[in-house]
């Protein structure tokens, strides 16, 4: 084998096979996941994943963090632009569902949450998203109480973490192809809670027209 | 084998494959349900569950199908005797929770939902208690709204929607020990949303003071 690749060989083939293993958790849930199918959709032998994760629990891991940034980073960066608070909310609304039933990101970010009732390093990365999703959702909350643009019902922390709560629900729901609870039902659930809840109405233009696609279009 | 046995003998057999396999489910994961290991939990032989379940896949819907059915029957009865709304609320709220990280019947309930994003009949299964349980809250909060007990927020449709959401999603968190959302935390979020939503406060006691383990005492 054409092994001993320079590190920036390795990391960039680290990072093929954590998203080559993403598509196979997709397909075939976290239990499903075998070498072969990782080397398969990769394009390359079993023995060269084998060199990059000996161990499959590594890779696995790897999948998970990679998940969770891609998904936090997408929702921070659909926040960023936006000047008020009720827009702010908006934005976010739109990035913690799913966009439908075949979202990948959110479909491997369920399996591997899932997970997370039997492994240990599996649990900490889905509570360290689920923080870093309250925080997000609570600091917009607080400038907007701040600035007298919101008026909360309930301490901003609580909020949030409903808000972040439903996100998961619904979105689980939307990935397993509920027909009374589709992307938009989900969507107009969790705004009218939101509403409830800052004393704002948040409205409910249809998803497609906000940035919900421009999480699919980063890598 | 000592087989053809009597109908009601068939049916006992069936339920008590059906426990076996719900608590392999628990240590191993739906995909990782092997005849030899619900065999091992059952105390008798491979071939013996495979007369009665030739397919596994059966196997696992009847598994889903039961929990789902001794969770909503279990809800349905700790509300029945209560005749205040308020109380019918707290009451729900206690029953749609985990008691812990080791609730078994909720752990083996969200292994089987989160099937339900590659399976149909799971799907299915999973749609129904959703619905059912939807239907319960909702019940209990226009009744509740009918009698002036209760000051709704929003429809009592969305409201049932986003309690039942909240409890799955903050489920999967206490089976899953995150140590932000316990049992306790959770409990005191969903009472948090629900006061919020029908302008009743429903206090928040200690949840092992309230009929949770009413759960677990049926079979």
């Amino acid at each position: 084998m054409a092994l001993m690749a320079r590190p920036k060989e390795q990391a960039a083939r680290r990072q093929e096979l954590v998203a080559a293993a993403g598509r196979v958790i997709v397909q075939r849930g976290v239990r499903g996941l075998r070498v072969k199918d990782v080397a398969a959709q990769a394009g390359i032998s079993a023995g060269l994943v084998s060199y990059y994760y000996p161990d499959l629990g590594d890779l696995l891991v790897d999948v998970h963090e990679h998940s969770v940034d891609r998904f936090y980073w997408s929702r921070m960066r659909l926040v960023e632009g936006v000047p008020d608070a009720p827009g702010r909310l908006r934005a976010l609304a739109a990035g913690g569902l799913p966009s439908g039933p075949d979202d990948e990101l959110c479909l491997t970010l369920y399996e591997l949450h899932l997970h997370a009732a039997r492994d240990r390093t599996h649990a900490a990365l889905m509570t360290s998203l689920f923080d870093r999703e309250v925080s997000l959702y609570a600091m917009v909350l607080q400038q907007g109480a701040a600035a007298g643009e919101l008026h909360l019902a309930a301490p901003a922390l609580d909020v949030a973490t409903n808000a972040v709560a439903l996100e998961d629900a619904y979105g689980l729901h939307v990935v397993a192809r509920n027909s009374r609870v589709d992307a938009g039902r989900a969507r107009s659930l969790l705004l009218s809670y939101l509403a409830q809840a800052t004393g704002v109405d948040l409205g409910d233009e249809d998803p497609r027209a906000t940035p919900v696609g421009a999480r699919d279009a980063q890598g």
